[in-house]
């Protein structure tokens, strides 16, 4: 823990917060139809921490994953200090590290559609932290997780911030 | 508007709340590829109100409407009550109405995605309050924008609680 | 089944024809995690049939339903005719009737994102039809399974055809 | 290109099928939203190319990639050989390659979500072929652009084949 804390520039207490939070996040999953609950939690700059789960549905298809809660949930919220995501201050929103925890050993890493998601809020070194069901992790940086991704680059895309208008605004 | 309150069992300070909610929370979005903003507000039957904004992604699919974000949001919240959705006394986090607001007039609906969404967390008769750009607004409940929906029942799902271990628990 | 083709503008030999491929289209099904078969036919106005069944994934989320597959087919095959969709003679391809099968009864519907699937491509006043594990069936056009839709229009897009070249073109 | 058909066991005609398939198949999206065209192609062991575009829906994560497509279209169809994935001889329907063309420089790469898709049913040493709007195009193994993946093991599914009846059939 403390060589995972050194490489990606975490603190203990950081380490401790993802872990703790991620795992007992899993008590939040509704997920009746895989009866895999996984539980997520994401560290911002400014030290707060976000927490999701999955949240599946009889149509498969329309299930959230843990990853894409704790993401939807963090871009949508005011923080005390008054920031919100794509506003002055974002910097403090922006993510220092994503942990992931389930029940399963080895832990289970993201699903392809999750690391899509992540990559559209965070940087490609952001380290994500895979806890399984007792004491074991694995961290990977998100460019190692999805190498040579399909960012907002590739649409041409360069002002990320919240459109104050939309276009057809009446 | 009074009419709208007595057909749906809500009072004034719902509905405006529900409103002026699903509103601001326009400001929440996330959509640089759309640039089409959409807010949404949840009701619950203890009076708490969880918002939500759609999260789009360069992925298209990837994206997350406002009112799964806000659905996802409300269902992974331990409330200042201690009660948190599949646990004892998940009725008052059970929704009372929706609200989903956009800058267009007539107000949009919701996709088919989130109505199949709205139906796994409310009752049928919920009803379902879209606001345009200005003051006109619309309401229709669950069963006319989702009729024979399908639901968890047609997998055999009758317990719909969430499970406290994974079946694969290690 | 006379009073339906009346009802629908569908021969009995389309009825058939409906029924038969979205029955036989179960066994293509993938759906290890569901178990739950659904086969999907769709009737274009030239007569051609293009089936579909779900095809499912261990990221739920990343599931495709039948409605979609077959859609997708659909809209990305070139017939015999030389027509395409968005092509010439696109009306040739734009559907009659869709159905769906189940081993369920009552028949099961279409999820909310597949009626906002198949939105995109049809009439909101084609027939729907749902077949059970027997002899049973339901009909109803997709203005009633999908009242005040949210589609194109919402978003301002008149001209839907297939553009030739990309804004990104290199 | 001589020693990309060597490093994954492709050959010259292999390589320029895949090449032009994906090309043309660009011509096959639906995209009034993104613009963005999107052509793949599968080839299978047996030597079947399977195309498939990009079909987006004006609820954007309603959307299909073109690589999804692709692959429900072929997980979906009965080959003139009478041979059917999750059947006997399904092992000439496993893919030998995938192919993605796009319009843009350098060569976009599947998005998360397909990667995942690209999981369920291939080999991870399979090769992915990204080519860009001109001459160039890149080449990774699925283990290379989604390492560590979860894939139908976490959930403890070992029989992928199609199973026969329905849980729920009536
Ligand atoms: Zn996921
Ligand atoms: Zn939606
Ligand atoms: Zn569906
Ligand atoms: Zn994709």
């Amino acid at each position: 823990i403390t060589t995972t804390c050194t490489t990606f520039s975490l603190s203990r207490s950081d380490f401790d917060l993802l872990h703790n939070s991620s795992k007992s996040a899993k008590s939040l999953s509704y997920s009746p139809y895989s009866h895999f609950r996984v539980g997520c939690a994401l560290l911002t700059h400014s030290g707060d921490i976000i927490v999701g789960a999955n949240v599946e549905n009889a149509s498969y298809p329309v299930t959230t994953c843990a990853e894409r809660t704790a993401l939807c949930k963090a871009v949508t919220t005011v923080f005390d200090n008054d920031v919100k995501w794509g506003g002055e201050g974002e910097q403090q929103l922006r993510f220092k590290a994503v942990a992931v925890a389930t029940d399963i050993s080895p832990p289970a890493s993201p699903c392809g559609m999750c690391r899509q998601a992540i990559r559209e809020f965070c940087d490609v070194e952001v380290p994500i932290l895979m806890f399984d069901g007792g004491e074991g992790y694995s961290v990977l940086r998100l460019k190692d997780l999805l190498p040579l991704s399909f960012g907002p680059e590739a649409l041409g895309v360069r002002e990320m911030g919240r459109q104050q208008e939309s276009k057809s605004s009446s």
